[in-house]
């Protein structure tokens, strides 16, 4: 066995729609009809902090989804977040924010509010947006090609950091008698000239209590892997097997050092999508049960989107055709395509099993059966360096969030691989990353 | 007397840094320590809803002004007002969103997610940015021209509000037994094709409670007004005297009709910043205590801002020069510059004595004296058709707030002009507005 590591792992409440499974919002223990209720997202969250998660995690969308056989639309993330932080005291606050249909100044802005609002508990999912109907909602007819994108990311990021940095620590004066509210020296404006984005500053939001907001990035490409590596803190990414999940991390984390950062700057945390049952079977049965509320042409036609490729007059049952060359190599496409080449190879799936799968598991690890194994199987991947937590993706909202908090939860307590009370107050706490001081992550102070 | 007036006024709490006033933030009642700090708005926004206001107001500013000797720094307005809805009950929440640094699709989400969020409360002012420090912290050398921006953001406003009726309100199917989350059928693309702004849609939050969060409008100029006529459901104003607000009152009801819409559909909610005294000597005590913590060079520097022209060089003591026509005719100024020619002229003010008068209430209707007198004034206005009711401009938060609402609302409660209790849940419950139906204010619907 490989060397056993100590510590303890990290835990993120990824909430999508009413669950990640495609047909979840059809079974009896989804909160469908509240999926528009404040409420529903004030029980989950709360929920999630019962259960000392460091993080509850939104994705975001600019486009509508799904749009009439599975549960569509998505709040405001920042809204939604902010009247959360009302409803919680101590549980981080993360969401996805596309840097391609904002402006850096706005972008800065609401996450600094978010953090002062929350008292440091904010966190930002840097993301490109990659769909067409994405660009179609913000008026233009394409999205630029992959690598430039991720240019553009890193100086969207570089302006934003700039913008949380334009107030020093110590601005802030308010001394009445002197009549001076904030000092004039320690308030700065950005004088970079971008190629893509520039924003003057000062912010008119003092710098955030966390000094940045958690920077959270979910891209697994190459230019995802450098992007995170020189920003990310946190990242999401898709690992459906151990050795692919230890090669990711051992990859990324190698990187670090060129931009002089710690092994413990950055923490991996895939995805996991589990179905939980009190017994092997249980947890079997209920599989089947949401594969089954997935139409077989929803299964098909998810599998032809991720793929980019018709897969409509292939034989349901047969197994997965070739996926063109000119696929593979467009936009964003390769590291998706072998991740879902190698899970029906490595299954040996039929095409219909494959796009239920994904579905279910939207390409994420999938588990199913009882808490123990599941513990077994996080305390596996955690001990030999696959990840350093886990993003849990419930497949029904909220009932499988209650039976992770009930019933997994307090194994991995009892083994001492998750906390059982919150140490600090912030999500910079709780994740153990040190807080940014000015110019933390300036161009000028990474060594490349 | 004119024809006396039935019904109840409006309220507005229009919340700004520590107070309008000026050097409010240095006074011993005001709560600059707790600006950013949520739980000092929450306060304030539970103030005025045991107050029974209509709304809370909150401006927004895309720069940081006033960098070193007055309160600065403003939250992100959409983030602020979610966890205030968290907060409340019943009370509107307001705020500004600028259609210059905005996209449609952003703006129609945010202020989507805020009605829901609420259930039913929100309301957009809708603003163009004028200032070049905001040109220049989203990377832009200089606005469009005054007109212009009008043009843009009644397209802009056209297809936001497109965007909010491409759900229809019975959209949301929700069948788990036959697998129909949402009846395609009631979801729209948008096919228009602006000049300034498209979206193709549909949104992907459903239609808002409201059917449109409550369209507020803010600009007094000629271009402005027109807007307002058209889309504004609340018109927020400065009036200084009450014939010019008849005046403004009349101009801008009599062009409602020719777009299809009733005098009631548009409530007309001048400024008002009180200074509070139990007596009329306490109060004037109090203006001077304010007035001197006015710094001169401030009064005639924001003077000099107010009407682009540089005054510096004059005396301070002095009546206001003669303001060259160029000014007066370029981007938006006219009517401003009108407003403080008028207020120079009728009082005799020094130049000194008018920035500091203009800091003080920012060129709004300015009382000072006891709550009895205050609600004889507005009872004035109202009833002699100068308004429909008031937004309160409190010259120091949080404490005259609490004035207001302990000391001015129990007179207007008794004299019948204020609601003693909230009678429906959503904002336009408080003011009287009908619920827009899909298709409302589209282009086509106009009678022009």
């Amino acid at each position: 066995m490989a060397e056993q590591r100590q510590g303890q792992l990290h835990l993120g409440a990824f909430l999508y729609f009413t669950g990640h499974h495609h047909a979840g919002w059809r079974h009896p223990s989804s909160g469908v009809e509240q999926m528009f209720d404040i409420g529903n997202y004030v029980r989950m969250a709360q929920t999630a902090e019962r259960g000392k998660f460091d993080m509850i995690f939104f994705a975001d969308l600019l486009h509508l989804i799904y749009p009439s056989h599975a549960a569509a639309g998505m709040f405001d993330p920042i809204a939604l977040l902010s009247a959360l932080s009302m409803a919680t005291e101590k549980i981080g606050l993360t969401a996805t924010m596309s840097t391609t249909y904002n402006e850096p100044y706005n972008a800065a802005r609401k996450f600094a509010t978010l953090d002062h609002i929350s008292g440091g508990r904010a966190g930002w999912n840097i993301v490109t947006s990659q769909t067409d109907a994405e660009a179609f909602n913000f008026g233009r007819e394409q999205h630029p090609e992959h690598g430039l994108r991720y240019e553009m990311a890193q100086e969207f990021v570089d302006v934003v950091t700039g913008l949380w940095d334009s107030w020093e620590d110590d601005a802030l004066v308010m001394d009445r008698g002197a009549g001076l509210f904030a000092d004039p020296d320690k308030l700065h404006a950005l004088d970079g000239q971008g190629r893509w984005y520039r924003s003057r500053g000062p912010l008119n939001v003092p710098r955030p209590p966390q000094g940045y907001p958690v920077l959270i990035q979910a891209g697994s490409s190459g230019p995802g892997q450098a992007f995170a590596a020189r920003v990310g803190e946190v990242i999401f990414t898709a690992q459906p097997h151990l050795a692919g999940a230890q090669s990711f991390y051992q990859g990324v984390k190698s990187q670090l050092a060129r931009f002089g950062r710690t092994q413990d700057s950055l923490k991996i945390m895939p995805g996991i999508s589990p179905i939980i049952g009190s017994t092997e079977e249980e947890a079997r049965r209920r599989e089947r049960e949401l594969l089954e509320l997935i139409r077989p042409e929803e299964a098909i036609g998810f599998l032809s989107g991720m793929l980019q490729t018709d897969l409509s007059g292939y034989p349901a049952d047969g197994p997965l055709p070739d996926i063109p060359d000119p696929v593979i190599a467009s936009n964003g496409m390769k590291s998706r395509v072998q991740l879902i080449m190698d899970l029906a190879r490595n299954e040996n799936l039929s095409m219909l099993e494959l796009g239920r799968r994904l579905l279910g598991a939207r390409g994420h690890l999938q588990f199913v059966g009882t808490p123990e194994r599941l513990a077994d199987l996080m305390a596996e991947w955690f001990r030999q360096y696959g990840c350093d937590g886990f993003n849990i993706m419930p497949p029904v909202l909220p009932g499988d969030l209650d039976d992770f908090v009930d019933h997994v939860v307090p194994i991995l307590q009892r083994r001492g691989l998750f906390r059982e009370s919150y140490e600090g107050a912030t999500l910079r706490d709780h994740l153990g990353l040190a807080r940014p001081g000015v110019g933390h992550f300036h161009p000028d102070r990474v060594q490349q």
